[in-house]
């Protein structure tokens, strides 16, 4: 199936705001096995966007818009596709009731405006929106498949994911099935080499992606059940966990900090942190996590030498292993946590380059083991790396404890 | 002028990654008074490619492409544009030479297959590229203007403001130059409604965005000579500061943490924090300045109850603005600062909304002042606003003091 996505508002070619609703609907077809071969942007102008629906009527099998299903005269989707279609509007008497309600939940009346948005073409059926008063269409005319949403993110993802996407799978006859595999230290180029290849399969498929927190592989599977996509995405990922093990450190929607809860609830642990260095960096992660309150004490955090030595560190120690182990002893002490961390550091420049060298330590009660890593940054960017490095070989360490 | 942006590559409708190129352009296009007609993602592929190529030919005076002038087979754009014009592609000498030098700089021999990134058409003249191997072109034909630029971010911008934006302003015979106004503590819509009667003016134009940091107004002035135009923005600056002065805390550039710091600095200042129950945020948001080093001495966090009382605050104080005010003296005394800020805070629950009580105290050796300000907080992401709101009432604190 050619498909195309149409985005609909002034305000994108204004460059104000970013079309997210592009980029989703982009990943989902490709999730669905669906050819995208257009995307387009295009103003409230009536000309314009009926140019540019016929252009996609012309060329694509499948059509979906975004935008242009407000209440204001400036939403013009709905009179385009009319025109383009040959059909006329009417208002829909349960469309209308559907958005009086909507208003009467609020405690309000229906502004007379919005009455256009609970007007339909004949070969529409209407797509419920429970996020909003902008109802979507779905079209089958002519061996094509028209579908129009609203714009807000929140409201088009609503729809998509119970009104359009299940519609349209009943139409590929498939189910797709993703996982998320998350790793840290190795680089993208690293990771590549060693699931070289499994690339080139196209199902399942495997692809790569650098973050902030590591290598991301996602494994995407197409089957005709359910039952046979997650045997296909079992069988891949074992093959990853083969390949890379050592370095995985979650799936799909874990976060480190989230990981390293777990595990320390789990040990009935509590953590405490110290940081010179990183500013709070350190602290500020692992307290995100929802579940911190149970285990992370909290965070001590020199931003100068001076406050170091405040803290209690000795002024005799230079910058480095043996400052991070002091701190994260202190942490654990001044914070009464079974394990603490600490983070030193400084910057070193050889002329040209200038590099970060970051120190961690962990001190841990229960294993009386003081592992020191060192790690050199070349950007600030990649101190965040390290940081979320340093989370990964505690948990390794919490791990090989249990 | 009817401006038109293409963006070329597969990978962009696979949504793995978001068009910031077309973003970035529509708003440069927005602020040069170019109306942007039309924009559109297309693959690598040769033929879809050459049609809307066509299309935009035929309906646009000014298109600009991003994307596809790589070294590799999947590099399409200058073979599109080439078969457009109906002119034969060669290799110019010049360009090879600056690709082969690029190469040298890195110390390595050309690879062959960069000599592609050296062929160009007659009607075309060579943008160079500081950042990359990709020259861009800038062609002038029937009354059209056709840019092509590399995809990746960097080497794009920097071509547009250095080799396009330059020309397309020639032709547009003006200057156009913006201002950022960045405020605090009023929601948008009420920022909205104090400048209601600026906001029509298309020049100087004034629009508002809400930011996690405030809620910013950018004035744009178009003007056929620099003088000019800053005059015009001068005189909208001066209107918006008559209307919202107490509100704001920046322009342009300027980050929180900066603004507070260069004050700090101006004083001779020193800056400690304490903070329970925002995790880190202020300690790491106030260590994120380049310059915190001179002036921020650190940061105690405390995740739990316990952590407060082993940080040394009295068991007996409930938190509140008493416990905020305890933790702005404990930051300045333990890590030996002028200025201290002290948060704490609790969550509260009346049935269907959970609100957040927010609590800041400034403890300031100078003034002898302990201001402590309590902010309700009903979504999670507003919290940070919070924390932005009490670098603000430092900032005016310290101000008042000078």
């Amino acid at each position: 199936m050619k498909a195309e996505i149409i985005s609909v508002g002034t305000e994108l070619l204004f460059g104000e705001i970013l079309d997210t609703d592009t980029q989703y609907l982009a990943s989902q077809l490709g999730l669905m096995g669906i050819d995208l071969y257009f995307t387009s942007s295009v103003g409230d102008n009536h000309e314009r966007l009926l140019e540019v629906l016929k252009q996609a009527w012309h060329r694509s099998e499948l059509i979906i818009t975004t935008g242009g299903l407000g209440p204001t005269q400036d939403d013009i989707t709905r009179e385009a596709v009319a025109c383009l279609l040959g059909e006329e509007l009417s208002v829909d008497p349960v469309l209308k009731q559907e958005i009086v309600s909507f208003f009467a939940r609020l405690g309000v009346g229906m502004p007379t405006s919005n009455i256009k948005q609970a007007s339909i073409i004949p070969s529409a059926t209407s797509l419920t929106n429970p996020h909003g008063t902008a109802p979507g269409w779905w079209i089958e005319k002519d061996g094509r498949i028209l579908v129009t949403m609203p714009g807000p993110p929140g409201e088009m993802q609503s729809m998509w994911q119970n009104r359009v996407f299940p519609r349209l799978q009943e139409r590929t006859g498939a189910v797709i099935l993703t996982r998320m595999i998350k790793t840290i230290g190795l680089s993208e180029a690293a990771v590549d080499e060693v699931v070289a290849h499994l690339l080139s399969s196209p199902n399942p498929s495997l692809a790569t992606y650098a973050k902030q927190d590591g290598i991301y592989l996602r494994i995407a599977a197409k089957a005709p059940d359910l039952e046979e996509a997650q045997a296909m995405v079992s069988r891949r990922e074992a093959d990853v966990r083969m390949l890379l093990g050592d370095y995985i450190w979650g799936v799909d929607e874990d976060t480190h900090e989230a990981v390293l809860g777990q595990l320390l609830i789990a040990g009935g642990l509590s953590l405490a942190v110290a940081e010179s260095f990183t500013g709070g960096f350190l602290t500020n992660t692992i307290a995100s996590d929802p579940r911190s309150r149970s285990y992370f004490k909290g965070g001590l955090v020199a931003n100068t030498n001076e406050a170091k030595i405040a803290l209690g560190i000795d002024p005799a120690l230079s910058a480095g292993d043996r400052a991070a182990a002091a701190m994260a002893s202190l942490a654990r002490r001044k914070l009464d946590a079974s394990i603490g961390i600490g983070i030193d550091g400084y910057t070193e420049s050889d002329g040209n380059t200038v590099t970060e060298k970051i120190f961690i330590a962990i001190d841990s009660e229960k294993t009386r083991q003081n592992a020191a890593h060192s790690y050199s940054v070349r950007l600030p960017q990649m101190r965040r790396r390290a940081v979320y490095q340093a989370l990964f070989d505690l948990k390794k360490l919490l791990s090989s404890d249990g």
